[in-house]
């Protein structure tokens, strides 16, 4: 039995076998093959079994992921089927006498540097696919298993260094049970994507691809963020019951869910949920969202080889507005670049990717996918009740700009006789720290503001959060992110707008008591957070916790903050 | 005569032949060769020349920029005699009738891949030499010229697609007259390194390098940023006549060396310089600098193979606080990391290196590498006037731990019979935003801040100052940035310090006027921009300046202050 110490990412409790997520090794050698027709059917044979496992894929994907996966199978069966790239392997071994893994490998490089060479966008993709494949040919040759996550079909506990969003959308969410990596924070990519997935989580363990073997029996406690690897059966039953008191837990929550967020002297706030697709609405409702507070359509431009046309945007937006039934729904326009990138997009490389080219930067420039996007959002505004919001405004101009093209969309749309709706309101993210000192300019242009923590500490201190090295510094109770929420809050209100945050402080427990004292109108969080959120609003005093507004803000530092609301709010 | 439009980086006009620092094509391909005997002699001679051509270039390099940079080329000098390298070289040529280039850099490659793979700094210094010595030997083979900037004996203008610092160290400012790069900005290396040299500069032509040939002549105005290929007479004889008025108004600004910086009004301010290296506190007088409001102390530690110890730093400090004849002088801690690496190190690659670890926080975690800067400071400290500053400070916590250190120094130092200066002041850069907005706080534990402004903007506005495709986000004069200044120029002033400004806003004759109005109390600039300076502030009058400040202050665009200003003052 050895524990791991981790970030707990996503609450719950998992017990099952560990499955390693990792790259193979396929490395091989030139080797002499004396019997040649012997090395073209052993050759033939993998192609075969190549085959029958990308059908098997391809199926599933199609049954539990949808077309769109299942088409990428689909392209590798049909380059596993081209006897232009495997006639030329199987003459490499005929001519040369050399093994079908050393001929398939230098028939396919060749191929791929040809392809990648081309200028086209299309050609590459296919280079992207002959890659594959030949992954998966040479794993057959070598008799080396490599991972299927998609074809997974006993309960298990997914292990992996990291985890891409392109890795998590081929899991299925009955059979993986938890995972924990290697790095990552709370904020980190794999660990929004938990929360959303309602999986329970353990990131940032430094060593479990290190320490777990695969099959060995794991528990994940994504509560305290600890990972437990070949526990005893004493320890199992411990988990157990931690887990049962948990749901017990979740089920006294479950009362709230028709329920409004009210403080105890009857204030309201709104609690809502960041999505990052149509189907994780279903989450927000089942765990009572009052609103989607921030809807991330990047991942409609990801895990693809081109945009996304309107028609698919259009159809995405409006079955997100028609499931929340005109409950409240904030789209955030397109957030790509920085960690986020588009390989069709062909960006260039940036030195400081976060300081860099993206978002509204990009959208401002590419007008032509804005525009798209823009178009989409206001064709599907009459079915719901629409907030736009853009990403990464940094000045008074770039606001103006991106309204003024939302403008123009709205009256082309308008003149070819398309309905709009007239009410959609338009924001903006406060993740910038010069639009959060210049909040009080900002209000008078914007109808809300929606303050993106994740980002706004991490450019106010300084400090890129996906690095450790520099994890110390990114801390949401800091005096100075307290200060310039409190300047936004104040901005809002003073011009009769309304702010929101939709960073994960939102759903802070140590947060919750003093964002609503700053006097905060909307929380919007993951949507398991929303419940526990709602239960410790419905303890707390909206009046109390704004008489401390001074105190907290005179502070010095973090530790302070801290100390200070646990004490006064007995936690 | 084309001309090409860049960034006037530092003040003056140059005119005389272009000189292209580049890397030579040295591409070789594998021959036979018939006469052995002679492709030995061949590869003889080019080592005779190549040695030849290394005694050349040390003897200068001992002449005009010190022992340390002559040691390299003594370094390679050994390289070149070194039998183990040499006589590989030859047997190859002899066994395998290979030419000599091929010989000589297949035998090179092992070598260099040989040193690289030991874990070892020194090992891996000698590859880089062997690396450096091939090269040279190769271009002499192949009869390629491959360019030795410090060998320059003629007036020459640099044209380079960029300068990086061990570049521009061996450059002779005798014949260096001026240079263009192709990328950079006002506050890229190159750039700040043209105005400490005092050579005129234009920077971020984009094209230089594939317009300008070697030898051609060029004008460098580096006044209005133009960049004159082959001019006509008439167009020669017109820069000659600007370049005579120039040095007429430097005679103008020259009368006011032994001024002191007061105002219309008589407000005293002091104008400092910004430094890198003992050498420049020449310039700094020379240029009437009140004060050295910025040492940059990582010079010392680059184009170095280990850390400078304790005795070079403290000759070093001790000299320019000599030098500095009692007038203040504020020298930062290391500030490594981000652009500014250091390959003896090792530090990891980061993603977004300028919000990564680097400066104090690098300082705080590797305590030997800073007490040996602090006890240098500290002995030094009695013969002038030492401030000490802290960069990248984000929290109240980090500013106290280095102060801690600092002071655990001073009382090793003092118990070991080592006399210290008792009225060290000790302060902080302002120039990660949360330092701003928490400027109150700081401001008790400080004796005095200085406003970064390179870094603050970047920060603030989240836009990297050295990526192209954001440079309109770099804006000195949004109210944002204006804003925080005045935070933390107000916040000084409430607990009896001062603040002071050592970025390039400083010293920029826009915000002059309006730094003055919020009531900056030092301007640290470019050496050479001090008396300009001086002799906008003598007419101005602070009071009025200082009636701007609210409706300044109240603008929601940078285009709103800057129009204002240019109304207000008459520019």
């Amino acid at each position: 039995m050895l524990e791991l110490k981790g970030i707990g990412a996503s609450a719950g409790i998992a017990i099952a076998k560990a499955y390693r997520l990792e790259e193979p090794n396929l490395d091989i050698q030139k080797k002499e093959v004396a019997d040649k027709e012997a090395e073209v059917n052993r050759f033939n044979d993998a192609i075969n079994q190549s085959k029958a496992e990308l059908e098997k894929i391809k199926e599933h994907a199609l049954k539990e992921l949808g077309e769109d996966k299942a088409e990428i199978f689909a392209a590798h069966l049909l380059v596993l089927s081209d006897p232009e790239l495997l006639n030329p392997v199987k003459d490499k071994v005929q001519n040369e006498a050399v093994n079908a893994e050393f001929a398939m490998k230098e028939t396919a490089d060749m191929f791929v540097s040809m392809f990648e060479a081309m200028d086209n966008e299309y050609m590459k993709e296919r280079a992207a696919d002959i890659r594959d494949v030949t992954k998966r040919v040479i794993a057959h040759l070598l008799g080396v298993e490599i991972p299927n996550p998609s074809l997974i079909s006993e309960e298990v506990i997914i292990v992996a260094e990291d985890l891409t969003p392109s890795d998590t959308a081929q899991l299925n969410r009955d059979f993986v049970k938890g995972f924990t990596t290697d790095i990552g924070g709370r904020t980190s990519h794999s660990a929004i994507m938990a929360r959303s997935m309602e999986i329970p989580a353990v990131v940032g363990t430094k060593t479990a691809t290190g320490q777990i073997e695969n099959g060995v029996m794991v528990i994940v406690d994504g509560l305290d963020g600890d990972v437990i690897i070949n526990p005893s059966d004493e320890t199992i039953a411990q988990y157990q019951a931690k887990l049962e008191k948990f749901k017990a837990q979740k089920a006294e929550w479950a009362k709230l869910v028709d329920e409004p967020t009210v403080t105890k002297d009857n204030q309201h706030v709104e609690l809502a949920a960041n999505i990052g697709t149509p189907d994780d609405v279903k989450g927000v409702l089942e765990n009572g969202g009052e609103a989607v507070g921030l809807y991330r359509t990047e991942f409609l431009y990801m895990g693809r080889d081109q945009l996304p046309t309107e028609d698919e945007q259009f159809d995405a937006y409006k079955t997100v507005l028609e499931r929340m039934e005109g409950k409240p729904v904030v789209v955030r326009t397109l957030d790509i670049g920085g960690d986020k990138e588009l390989p069709y997009l062909n960006l260039p490389k940036e030195m400081n990717p976060f300081l860099g080219f993206r978002a509204i930067r990009l959208c401002l420039e590419e007008q032509d996918i804005f525009r798209t996007q823009l178009r989409a959002l206001l064709r599907a505004s009459t079915y719901g009740n629409l907030k736009i919001m853009f990403p990464m405004i940094a000045t008074v101009d770039e606001f103006k700009q991106a309204k003024a093209i939302l403008n123009e969309e709205k009256d082309k749309l308008i003149e070819e006789g398309t309905n709009v709706s007239d009410t959609i309101e338009i924001g903006m993210m406060v993740e910038i720290p010069s639009t959060a000192v210049l909040a009080d300019q900002f209000a008078k242009e914007v109808d809300f503001f929606s303050i993106g923590t994740n980002d706004l500490i991490q450019y106010t201190m300084a400090a890129d959060r996906m690095n450790e090295r520099v994890s110390y510094l990114y801390q949401p109770y800091n005096p100075a992110i307290l200060r310039l929420i409190t300047l936004v809050i104040e901005a809002a209100h003073k011009e009769g707008k309304w702010a929101g945050m939709c960073g994960e402080m939102a759903g802070d427990e140590i947060a919750i008591p003093i964002l609503l004292g700053l006097g905060l109108d909307e929380f919007s969080m993951s949507a398991t957070s929303i419940l526990p959120a709602r239960t410790q609003i419905k303890g707390l005093s909206k009046e109390e916790a704004a008489s401390f507004k001074e105190e907290i803000l005179s502070f010095s530092t973090t530790e302070e903050v801290v100390a200070f609301v646990k004490e006064k709010f007995n936690m």
